[in-house]
């Protein structure tokens, strides 16, 4: 049994005059924030604002990369060459390096976001332009991947650490994957359910699926998904949840080898 | 009298499937090369691309940031906050970084492009906002900035290492400036003469300006432009003659303190 | 004394994820949109979007061009060549006009946006290439500029119909421009106060600037910041009283010649 | 067998200072231009400069939209919901529109580009935003597309006039598609070869197969690669060899219903 997770956030995904999100809110609660870096959403005073807020807040801070498609939120497939991914990736996390040196911080982890996220999940070369940026870039960032991904894969090859992420308010299929959001069973939205499948999934390694089979996983970090109307809610029920059961919340840095 | 001077040349203004420059034979004669950082020019693959081929011709790298304005490369005025001027920067400077830890190379200099470049050279706010930014990333990046400008004020009141940079193929007014694009005395396309001014700039450090008056400058770094037909002419030229004169052609780092 | 005035808002500048506006609600009190065209803010889908709102709730639309900066909301100025800026309004326009035909709605009106508004107010350049645009795509559109701006001088000229335009949140200069926002007294935050200030600009023709001085106009059209707090209200108000003093309510095409 | 036929070309794909294609030399031997329109490639000017060049060289002009990808000039694999799609492509035919109406000139056609036109010669869901789209913004416009492909269907479904296209440079498969780019086979290199398939396409209606297959297809219009080196000379080769078989080359609108 884990004795810790990590919380982690999307943040940092305004662009110029265009707000989304509550990191002044949800960086209370959470441990780790994965901050866009400019290709899906995010622009430089942006992050730059984002640093410092999870600075001041003691939010560990990781990049959030996406494909190049500001339009579309990152959240549309797009083939692109794996060289080519790979120098996406290595662009966003210097982007955002950038930024954090300039506040005098580390960057913690790296986490793909949206269609990035879901394509390195199950496919090999996209995975391997994931881990190959990392290593190339700096080979101690943690990846932030599901269990039994490729990515998870592919890092463990290369030996990158991986912390496993859980998503808190989603219902998963009996193969490991999460149930699209266009269908009717994908959203857990008890608050309480979600706390005590969290829990289970922490503790047990075990998450029960839409088809009433047990998965096994390991879990190192729970997604707070910011733009959820329980984020909030979620987020104080987990830490209240977790403490009860002797679990820490902390940093993946603390914990993650 | 300056014993070495530096040939520096801006890189990596491809985009896409499009095409400008000739790295490939330019990097054989000079030791700096400026790369576009995916605002007014390039992208992640360029920018990898030209990383690789300045470490494989022992080119010194430095990042070459410029406006977010890809439609007019970086060459038309914009008005931008201070802040957020600082902020575009940085971020340009550590995507470049991550390129160049990629490739196991560290950045030398940082050299604004075009409209910021000259937006720089007259304004405090501009010029305060590019000398943040290299003084928060990393302060040993050395800035090329014309002599005399607000650039090079701001600079060295903060500490920052400036290399003094001479346009071997423009014409300058006796206000330091150059001799705008758009007038007809601003190009010098003469090879020798524009070696000898070039020659006349670094060892005696004065520049007949337009007018007829010498102008006072020192100078580090000669700007060969690589769309100008005769670049690779006046390369050569400048380094048989400055050979004959006994000045070094060497990367900055060897000798701006 | 006019007896008709149109009430125009700023439309359609959401961007994929990102929302801005609240033009459901603004719809049912204003008689004209300006919709954004994908430059400085806007995207296919939400002007798609925002022109069946207007036609399903009788509200005549117009183009809103701005700079080629979402980064900056189209609100920075930018140095731009006229027969270059010309080509950037003819291309938002058509764009704009593709939509509009797909709903089988005619264009009334352009209005430029943020800085390009501003700088057209005072530039000859500007207001040729806006002016100029609207010319060769359909001179039968109308303008919406200032009373006395060289946008008024330049359409007077070339023939086209301008529509003149009251800020009904702004305090005035005793020149005619507006208070810049960053000032104290920009704005007029009173819905009474601005009520009738508007009433007297349209009925009587005057504008007690700042200074206290009376600046001489002719309004036909008044716009509602959709992103003041007081918009609904101030809409509310403003159709009110002027029913009360007989002034309708109608929009450009109605009465502008 | 066809009496005409229709030489066409992708143009104006320039963008900002970034020059491909050389339509000064093409248009001289074409008879319809595919004008770029800001997506994957083009900008205001370029597609202004290049509608004037068509208008004055007597080249029809037609739309060439494709996905938002500069970086990947519209050639990557997208998924794009369908009425996202449509308003991606009314957006683009509107803004070339807008520029040909600035030069008095109609449009003629509308070919989707590279990734776009791949995908909807197999899918439905592209194909069905292709046609909408042009059925929307005006039915009279002409689809360029593939004989037998899902744009041919349901443009035929709905009414739309298409043109069939056939590629003179590359090699066919037996189900009738293209033969990849990265296969050894994709090209015809040879113009006397070229010319003497296109012709058998154009009056036989039959094109042999790498399989050694003869495909059966209808060929109303031929297009030509700028970026091929042989694209002038194939040019010539192909009116050459057309004249004396009696076939007439002409732009689609002459003879497509």
């Amino acid at each position: 049994m884990s004795r810790y997770v990590d919380l982690n956030v999307d943040a940092g995904e305004s662009f110029g005059r265009y707000r989304i999100g509550r990191e002044e809110e949800l960086f209370k609660y959470v441990t780790s924030a994965n901050i866009a870096c400019g290709y899906h959403a995010g622009d430089p005073n942006v992050m730059r604002y984002t640093i410092r807020l999870a600075k001041k807040l003691g939010v560990e801070v990781g990049a959030h990369p996406g494909f190049p498609d500001l339009m579309g939120f990152g959240r549309r497939a797009m083939e692109i060459r794996k060289d080519e991914l790979e120098n996406y990736v290595l662009y966003q996390v210097g982007a955002l390096y950038g930024m954090a040196k300039a506040e005098g911080i580390e960057l913690q982890h790296v986490k793909p976001h949206g269609a990035l996220y879901n394509m390195a999940w199950v496919r090999t070369d996209y995975a391997e332009a994931v881990v190959a940026a990392i290593n190339l870039f700096n080979p101690e960032l943690i990846l932030i991947a599901p269990y039994g991904s490729r990515m998870h894969e592919v890092a463990d090859k290369w030996g990158i650490k991986v912390a496993f992420e859980y998503f808190a308010d989603r219902n998963y299929r009996s193969d490991g994957k999460l149930v699209p959001r266009n269908l009717p069973q994908a959203l857990v939205l008890d608050v309480e359910e979600a706390t005590e499948r969290a829990l289970r999934a922490v503790s047990e390694g075990k998450v029960k699926s839409v088809e009433g089979v047990d998965i096994e996983v390991i879990i190192n970090t729970i997604c707070i998904h910011g733009d959820s109307p329980h984020a909030i809610e979620l987020a104080m029920s987990i830490r209240r949840r977790f403490a009860e059961a002797g679990i820490g919340i902390k940093p993946l840095k603390v914990f993650v080898r």
